[in-house]
């Protein structure tokens, strides 16, 4: 069984050679290990992945030890991950297909180790698209008169799936506080340019505006504060002075897909780790 | 002899068979044409490359029958290069070395058609690389009391020496309205950011601080609203959580001397047109 | 009505002014014009969009008029295009699912100005995408026993169905003689690698043998000579020795899918000329 | 005193473990460490840099002991650099200006962490750059008739200045097998493609005729197989059908200079190792 240890804590010396050999003490063979200092906030991040001897059969015992003599020990957060359960991803769209077809078509190519339990929408556009990869659609419409009770219907129905993240695929609606403290670090988002420029709505049209020679996009966690949370992922593409607005969005289209995608992935892999509203990414 | 026409004007129904027929009719054999729309703007662009027969001995007499039969009809703004006298460049720089270096290093190997008739600093430090290149360095100190006698001092020296352009290798100075309006289009300004992200001071920290995953360098004219005029070239680079703010700088470096030089160097092909606060570029 | 002219010729003084002068005339408007001489070889190529006024009839008299004063005398090879008829494209695949999902997503969003009348595939395995998507698809199992009759069997589908254009989407066969003379210029394909490096099979595997820092993709026309032919597009993304060659097959895809699918709207688009196996890709 | 240990050997479980703790026993403290394990064939590599305590004044017992300890044990190919030494870098040229300027520029500007002791060349035409930045040069004429001579005196002048590595700058002369088996991995070289794309001579004129619409520079530790030794950083640029061969040799010297001094850079902060004719690169 693959494990994946994430730790953060205050930095101090000795702290590797302390993990690594109580790992190695209880039977976990370490195939990778990746580790961070932020110097300015002096945290110490470390993602490594450990294989058990093969009789190995109390990972619960390993976790409370690991709690015991180390966590509580460096005042370390950590989580611990198998590959024996496959993550729940909840798509939120609205009417734009790219980002849902290209996660999809990933989906079903075997690209991303996810379960999709529904897709939710505020308008019944993409049905079709759903209905075409058979997986369940809901559609919640929202507006500012049944803002309180659309949520209220959306955390129910992520509740009833037990859903573990929720990937916004152009959702094109800002989202509640409730619903982002309930899924904190676990809602990204795609916004098609490279933030923090043109944050906020029609980014293509304030970058044409500007006459820049790049455009770009970024998926990111969501926060309360819009477009402002933890960058996971951005990529550009040039652009010149005979690209119109409508090129701008069809060359974006493509950046938005593999942004998010992208994003998606890492997240998945437990290869992100939050900290200070930035990321640290063990690619 | 080559020669490169600008035109731009409002667009209307045949003007590209206009322009090329007279250009034939006068014993000019294109060699290059580029032409533009702006759509909303309703703007017509055109860069072409002629070569007049050997015994062409005209030029004057082709510039006033093109402003008599062609620009005044079509209420053109246009402008005439020939490429048998160096446009005179002039650099300010202050204390960063390696915009200096990487322009004068092309200079020397050949690959910017120009004169240096001198560079300017507000700081002494850069004059043993004037030096060791052999181009005349002027220090002219620069603060809130002698502000108005130094720029005094500036446009002096460019009127004498008669400068065609500016490029600001790294200035690090607010270049004041004055010399702006002197130089129109004519100054050019490397920032060490993608605009419009991060505009103003210590964009490097501004972007570690906000964990962005690309970073990059924007040429641009010089306007009076700072960091605003506009947009030649630009260019990105990846970073991660792994890089600090030093590693930021190392890697703008080289991102700044490309960017600012592919912007000197469009600018002295006469590749660049200014429009709305935006750029043309034929490249 | 939109019209794309492409023309190459022989170049000569004077052929940009007489062709738009002869088009003005003829009541049409250039709404776009790019035109690029390849020196070495003394050729001129140029690729105009015309909007012919509102009452124009009479396109057939037009064309003659072009072939009669314009081709002959120029010995041009033309080709004229207009908007008011979806081109037929045809996919060919194996059994890799990325390359089909993106054309199909792309074609289902309106990303793709085509008909596609049918898929095509030695294997059955895709026949669900082809399905998903409402589209028929043809299985021809092919080996080297029954190579001429399956050809046969795909040139009758083609003829049928008046295939315009096919699109290798990682069809991993070697096309016919046969079929690539049947359609020349017309069979685009899509390489895992920028060529001219690691042409052949397994590209991924000789990239990670060799130790190279970047992968790319290629798409190319089809000639008989196997992945020799006219670049089309081409795209690289950066890989480090930490990735596996698995993690350069993942890669590869989402480069694979977005370098075939350009290569097809840039086709699609009238955007390309081929001379001498290269392209003119006039973007 | 900043130390950093580079080790490969045959890969174990328990190594990280082995290696950290042994560090932290001997008053090290591990400020970074990278590591990676090479799957097909099973090496284990660690990249790790240590600040020791203040007292601490026996590095020469901490290395017998890691030899008698660990290297032995493991197997280890092992390593360590103290940062109390500049390590003396040769550049050798030729007659191309870009690479060299950008080298000096940098060692002036204190990008590069090395003394240059010498420039040495086969032609004279470089030595005024040589001469503008005080370092001497040696001209050294190269031909069939006195390659042996010639080659005797590069290497007495190297062995004299104790020169720890060589930079081909552009040096467009095939090295002698003497001179890398007495350098191994140790020289540097630019090639002006993304090798393996065409290897050899004349790279942007091959380049040219086959259409490419990327070209690119790798940099790479020379062996006796012409351009085909460990790659150590590649980059690329789009180029399109209007570009010439000048064109392309324009936008290759920018390439070739970044790709070549981030090779230095990375070799001289010993983020390099060298396995099976491949690069491990911790950066």
């Amino acid at each position: 069984m693959k494990t994946t240890i994430l730790i953060h804590c205050p930095d101090q010396a000795g702290i590797i050679a302390t993990v690594t050999s109580f790992i190695s003490k209880n039977e976990g063979n370490i195939v990778y290990l990746d580790q961070h200092v932020d110097k300015p906030a002096n945290v110490f991040f470390m993602r490594t992945v450990v294989e058990f001897e093969e009789h190995f059969s109390h990972l619960d015992h390993f976790k409370s030890l690991f709690q015991k003599e180390l966590a509580t020990a460096y005042n370390m957060k950590w989580s611990l991950h198998t590959d024996d359960k496959l993550p729940k991803m909840v798509i939120f769209v609205s009417k734009y297909k790219h980002c849902l077809y290209d996660l999809l078509s990933r989906y079903r190519s075997g690209e991303l180790a996810v379960e999709i339990p529904f897709i939710l929408s505020n308008h019944n556009d993409l049905k079709q698209i759903a209905d075409q990869f058979n997986i369940p659609f809901y559609h919640i419409p929202f507006n500012k008169e049944n803002r309180l009770e659309a949520e209220k219907k959306q955390l129910a129905l992520l509740e009833k799936y037990e859903a573990d993240f929720i990937v916004l695929a152009r959702y094109m609606q800002i989202v509640s506080g409730t619903l982002i403290n309930r899924y904190p670090n676990k809602i990204i988002n795609i916004h098609h340019s490279f933030l923090p420029a043109f944050a906020g709505a029609k980014p293509y049209h304030a970058a044409f505006k500007r006459g820049v020679k790049i455009i770009g996009a970024t998926s990111h966690y969501v926060t309360e504060e819009l477009d402002a949370g933890p960058i996971i992922e951005q990529d550009v593409t040039t652009v010149t002075h005979s690209h119109s607005i409508k090129d701008f969005i069809a060359k974006g289209r493509d950046l938005e897909k593999i942004v998010l995608s992208r994003g998606v992935m890492l997240h998945i892999a437990r290869k992100t780790m939050v900290y200070n509203n930035k990321t640290v990414i063990f690619s």
